[in-house]
């Protein structure tokens, strides 16, 4: 495979299942009696909380970890993240005896500094206002020779990523279903390309929507602008995990084909799908991991009648906050 | 099957797994790299809060309804409940086309009276301080001619419960292992008896505990008693689903038996488990679904080296409450 040059194939895919398979969590597709009443629909939750290390990040990291020659491991691998990728990469190191390097935004939620630490990783903190992630992850990496796990725009990630279509592809054909209707986080956009090259594989072809916080639209910009296009400044939102400026080069070259569109949701909203999946689904799920359930709920899609699948994307937030949102009080 | 009668056999919960292929879901096993590494054992959690209506009742609640004869179900069916087996009773009957009235106390969590209605049934409510629900459940059937759904102290209940044991047994060998050791919640004693009699039929033996509240030790009491007890008078806990104040006579036949022995936890130790269950596995567990997993944090079962389940049998809790836990004010 040509490392971070090409999209992946369904071959590529398939191939990080097989690397997955006994190391990473098959997570189950969650349902609920009650909600599928009120919705009128049959929607199912792809629960990745219940991943290793609390989010999908895992996949990704694991394939692109062992994509890596032998002869490159002793120098280790370097990343840089808001906190997921950060998780997902120190445990597949530790797990596959690599030292990692974790760049981190000084302001990421503790739990996800905390829980990078105790899966053994160095952490480099970093400024989000005044320093690049990308140039201090560029520099560790000329000192090094570590190798850097990007964390969306790369063939391997976005393979391993994809292994989540494969997975709730099957999941559903063992109960005679096939989805009508995807919705899945877009930050960098890898987790939702790599879904959606392998759901393109696996016919019937189902809707793929994007789905984002409302000032941090990236793709819907990028798509209405047929190129990519960052945010606007100044935006806010509490989804930590989805404040990636640009979707990524080669994530975006293979959105724009696959998807059937992007779904903007205020953080209102996905307060409120934090709640439901809290009731509903007996989950945790994190802000940047609620988005896709937003749009469910907050009517932005046709369900009725359909299979759907909403990504829960990861589940890893700071017990203050989550308390404050259960409570109503955002 | 001789209906309330005996307990059940092997045979009975192997009927009632057949029953229940397609209807429940095959809950999850949930692990956590970092909390195997605190405790040096490797933990699996029984996830029950993702099975139909949010607990492990409905797994009895199907199966018990699947023996009525089709002659008595035009008669309907009644449940006394604190709050799960109310929900799992009125699923389990609107699936069935059964019309179901649920006895309740008045004092249940909100959102078990709420999620009752919801699920189509007939809610009668008692005060828990003056009233009997066994009596309030007897004069309604013998009224109406509907049949009584007892929450525990039946064989039908019992086989239903126990396909959780059948169930972990079978996910742990897909892994190739087995349970050394099993922690249960102990409330009327249904499901850790129905667990217990399908893990003595797939050998090597495993350690089961039973956990409870430490003023609602109706297990741990009777044990030392050699015969049934009532928990001390002025009791209290914050585990709704957990305060029979007697274990079952069929479920005390079998548990005394099966189990190795009891355990009690403090209400603040259930509240650090139900804060591990949400930063660990991600999951929602409601105070009583918590006290097996607050047993293994707290030191109080012989863990190292060993293959272990907690059962967390259900999270249907109030989020005021659980906003608080989760604060830490409890």
């Amino acid at each position: 495979m040509a490392g971070s040059e090409a999209a992946p194939g369904i071959a590529d895919i398939q191939a990080a299942a097989a690397r997955l398979a006994g190391h990473a969590v098959a997570t189950p597709l969650l349902s609920s009696d009650l909600l599928d009443r009120e919705l009128g629909c049959r929607l199912f939750l792809k629960a990745e909380p219940l991943q290793r290390t609390g989010s999908f990040k895992f996949r990704g990291a694991w394939n692109r970890l062992n994509l890596i020659a032998d002869s490159d491991r002793p120098r280790g691998v370097i990343a840089y993240s808001s906190g997921n990728h950060a998780q997902g990469v120190a445990l597949a190191a530790r797990l596959k005896g690599v030292a990692a390097t974790i760049v981190m935004p000084a302001d990421a939620p503790a739990i996800k500094l905390a829980n990078t630490r105790a899966l053994g990783a160095e952490v480099r903190l970093y400024d989000r206002a005044r320093e690049s992630r990308e140039e201090i992850g560029d520099k560790l990496m000329a000192e090094t020779g570590a190798t850097l796990i990007r964390p969306y725009d790369d063939a391997g990630v976005i393979a391993g990523q994809g292994t989540i279509g494969l997975e709730l592809a099957a999941q559903l054909r063992v109960a005679g279903l096939a989805p009508d209707l995807v919705a899945c986080p877009h930050g960098g956009g890898g987790l939702i390309a790599g879904l959606s090259l392998a759901l393109e594989a696996r016919p019937p072809a189902a809707e793929i929507w994007a789905v984002e916080p409302a000032d941090f639209d990236r793709f819907g910009r990028s798509v209405r602008a047929g190129e990519r296009r960052a945010i606007a400044p100044g935006g806010q939102t509490f989804c930590d995990a989805l404040m990636a400026p640009m979707p990524g080069r080669l994530t975006f070259q293979v959105n724009r084909r696959t998807l059937a569109g992007a779904v903007a949701v205020s953080d209102a909203e996905t307060a409120a799908a934090m709640r439901a999946a809290w009731r509903h689904f007996k989950l945790v799920v994190e802000p940047g991991g609620a988005v896709a359930l937003a749009a469910a709920l907050s009517a932005k899609l046709d369900l009725t009648g359909r299979t759907v699948v909403v990504v829960a994307s990861g589940g890893n937030v700071d017990p203050a906050l989550y308390a404050k949102v259960l409570a109503a009080e955002m």
